[in-house]
């Protein structure tokens, strides 16, 4: 099998990002678990191609949201068709503008979106 | 064309970085570009099929690493071929142990490690 990898974003606030994210990124909801606690243990999302694991903060575990931590220290790029149409539709559903979309000299449009769980999104597609 | 997400890991460190992870994981470094200061503003390593994105921190927009967070909101969930092989082969790099390797009752054998830029990797396959 060949190596892959996944996103696991810490979220406080689990269960409204998964609504928010259906809205935002017209997310499907793949799975989901909770734990003893009713916390979020485990959910799914599916964009397009893109599986994205997310789950409530757990910070016995050192599973931190940026809410916590003040900020992310990793930023998903997400490759779409339309970059202008996505990042609308994101800022109507609560996502606030970090850096507008535009044409960028490396052949890509591109914009930076924060969401309302301080996750940051590169969104993306080739001109 | 379809929506896809790459991870972009802000690192302080970022040319460190791309030679740990070419020992610990086995990467190719698939591009390199450094920005006006010197530091590496974007950088693309492959492992197996899965691309991921790292730059230098550049706090002047956001973009923070865990060692200046405190932390990482966005694990890496990495699927790979054999996982105590390839955590044995990180941890020889570098990097620490988080939670040893252990088969999970969902049908997955994996563990946890931090790498020495504050990044955090979920090392999984299935059982």
């Amino acid at each position: 099998m060949e190596t892959k990898v996944t996103p696991y974003l810490a979220v406080k606030g689990a269960a409204e990002a998964l609504v928010f994210y259906q809205k935002a990124f017209g997310a499907k909801v793949a799975g989901q678990m909770s734990d003893e606690q009713g916390r979020i243990g485990h959910a799914e999302i599916q964009i397009g191609e893109a599986r994205i694991y997310l789950a409530d903060e757990h910070p016995e575990i050192g599973f931190i949201s940026p809410t916590s931590l003040g900020g992310s220290a990793v930023m998903i790029e997400m490759t779409v068709p339309d970059v202008d149409a996505l990042m609308e539709r994101a800022v109507e559903a609560g996502a606030t503008v970090a850096r507008p979309a535009a044409d960028q000299d490396y052949g890509w449009r591109n914009g930076k979106l924060l969401d309302p769980f301080g996750h940051t999104w590169m969104i993306s597609s080739p001109i």
